[in-house]
């Protein structure tokens, strides 16, 4: 019997009656023969909740009890969701993140999995139970309850599916699929049927959030085919896995975009070999995720750096610099607030050199300056005005055909 | 370094400032010197809410799922606990029952504690640790989560201090110690200082609350003293240990009560060997509990009993009894609502058996009608009509002198 894994985040399960819905998603699975592992969130903002009642006793709670406290979300979802599969006839069992044998390493809030023991799970299986697992957690050879961080019951839904050799891993949540952009934004976006693992990476870590980059990641890795699809609705979703297969003649497949980007630039450094790494050692010791970097040996040989990062993120960038201030030896920083990143992807870029002079001429015709630029193999990112992001990504979106269906249906 | 182990039950931890207070205290009794291990419940009706959660997708919810939703509530206070106690300076870890090492048998909702592996617990003691463990809740050899039922958190922390070899196990209530009656009732009840186990058993028996009578048998077997103290004010609590050191010369020790009492009759039964085991295990098979039972024989050579049970169970009672009529062969069933049982506790009455005609005596002298009468060798049960239970708790409680104070304070 074809096993299959799925996952329910907390929108779907954010109340008795979503969690009564989603469990007919699973049913509907094992009526159709499959041998049925859910992974589920804790429902709704519950974690949110948790959290707030950590902060009301620290501002700066242990992570280790942050674990303890966290992980009882996703217990509370998988116990209701056995009762109400049992409600429907269909004998289930729920299982803890260590009851599932989900091995992490030893690093609270947020680890990585590093082993899954399937026996318990198998057992279960064998005896006709569906099995619900809860998301997001983990247990160290030390016995110690562990959190997997940000996107986490992606990551343990996909890893559950690679270790039991599933046939395919859905993603139910609250869209109906990937789009080739945001469809709240961009009128004219549309869903796409499928995508390949690299695109969806690159859209993923572009901020598209529907999968977490992590869980892509380990999909690619164990050739997982992955499923997004709505779990309110009854629609084909979108399946990623390694080629695209129907839509190979589309250069660009989707568009990203954020807004709230601010650029620094730190200048007149001395030109010495060490003067990048303890710049960005300085921002990495503070924390702070450094985006697009340009580097420019100005006339007189000193060295000029500008850097993208999140506009949260100004404040603490200016301290962590400033604190390093005689080390660098810069004359200057400055910031540029109000700026967007608007990013193409697609894997025909590989083969076409000229899709980013497109993406240029599109944004110039626009009247859209460029700030900054960074591009890899399937994917050209520009940093521009904020207040002309939505414009920039809707030519961007008709210029690239986004908007014609010209794929197949499978 | 001793050993003490603490417990603080839901409404001492039922909210931030609370979790704040108990902390506290346990940093007073680690500033004394002492290696604790401090057990807790859910915070305030968290569990009440839970369990609203599971009924509203199923009427029965499945037992082991209920442990496994039920068993979070512990497992938040755990993590905030000690979340407090680091912001006081005191280095702290939490564990869950099964991190704990708490075994127990496999029986969900009621299990009972096996054993108690103690090797994690000792490890974090002996690295100069606080240990907060999740109250009311273990794992059975299988790894299945389980719950230990009414008076879980009390039990495990007796459990605990009798595998650690603890000094005393300390329970932080809502009331200051044990008394001789219900003060909320009794305007002159006073708090004992001291009570025997088999003393406290009765009366948690018999209602008082404070202690459930499972964790009193456990410290009874295990020779742990118990003290029963406020988690709000500071006052010396009450002592359980094997002699009620300074107070021996009380007859009577403690005053119980409880209204709600319903008396079922089942007349002209055949007098056969097993019409009584029919009866009762009808009346056991509905999950009733029968508290007092009197057998009369008849003149006529027939079988009347009548059993006392909680008024709620008066409607599955008729049904369990009317299910086996034609077993039993009755003539008659009657029922009296509206009573309720005054009981008089102490174990100086194994040497004085004229207390229980002076409890007579007396609500004679007060016009209450005796009912129904069980005893036992620390104690004389009498049902009485409700409305007259005030008037003759408050007679017995100046007769026996419960109000005198001739405690010498140790």
């Amino acid at each position: 019997m074809a096993t299959v894994v799925q996952k329910f985040g907390g929108t779907s399960v954010a109340d008795a009656a979503k969690i009564t819905r989603a469990a007919g998603r699973v049913k509907k699975a094992r009526d159709e023969g499959y041998s049925v592992v859910t992974v589920v969130s804790a429902m709704g903002k519950s974690t949110d909740t948790l959290v707030d009642l950590a902060r009301e006793l620290s501002d700066n709670p242990d992570k280790r009890e942050l674990d303890m406290l966290m992980s009882t979300g996703e217990q509370v979802t998988i116990s209701l969701m056995v009762m109400a599969l049992k409600e429907l006839g269909i004998d289930a069992v729920s299982l803890t993140g260590w009851q599932a044998g989900i091995r992490t390493e030893a690093v609270h809030q947020n680890a990585r999995i590093t082993d899954i023991e399937t026996d318990v799970i198998e057992s279960h299986l064998k005896e006709g139970r569906v099995v619900i697992v809860a998301g997001f957690q983990g247990m160290t050879p030390e016995g110690e309850i562990t959190t997997l961080g940000r996107g986490g019951s992606d990551t343990t839904a996909v890893a559950l599916a690679a270790a039991l050799k599933a046939e395919s891993c859905s993603i139910f949540t609250d869209v109906t699929g990937v789009y080739t952009s945001d469809p709240r934004v961009v009128k004219e976006a549309r869903q796409l049927s499928s995508i390949s693992y690299d695109e969806m990476l690159e859209l993923a870590n572009l901020g598209a959030g529907v999968l977490h980059p992590r869980a892509v990641e380990f999909a690619k890795n164990y050739q997982v085919p992955l499923v997004v699809k709505s779990s309110m609705v009854e629609k084909e979703g979108t399946i990623v896995e390694e080629e695209a297969s129907m839509e190979q003649n589309l250069m660009v497949r989707g568009l990203a975009f954020e807004s709230a980007v601010t650029k620094v630039t730190v200048e007149g450094m001395p030109n010495e070999n060490d003067t990048l790494s303890n710049l960005f050692s300085a921002l990495a010791e503070s924390g702070i995720n450094v985006d697009i970097i340009i580097q420019q040996v100005t006339e007189n040989g000193r060295i000029n750096v500008a850097f993208s990062i999140h506009t949260q993120a100004l404040k603490d960038t200016l301290a962590a610099v400033e604190s390093r201030r005689e080390e660098l030896q810069y004359t200057n920083v400055r910031h540029f607030d109000r700026l967007a990143k608007v990013s193409i992807v697609g894997s025909g870029m590989i083969s076409n050199p000229g899709v980013a002079a497109d993406m240029f001429r599109v944004l110039s015709r626009q009247d859209v300056r460029v700030q900054m630029v960074s591009t890899s193999e399937i994917k050209v990112s520009a940093v521009v005005e904020e207040e002309k992001m939505v414009r920039a990504v809707e030519a961007l979106h008709t210029f690239f055909e986004l908007d014609q269906r010209v794929e197949l249906n499978v």
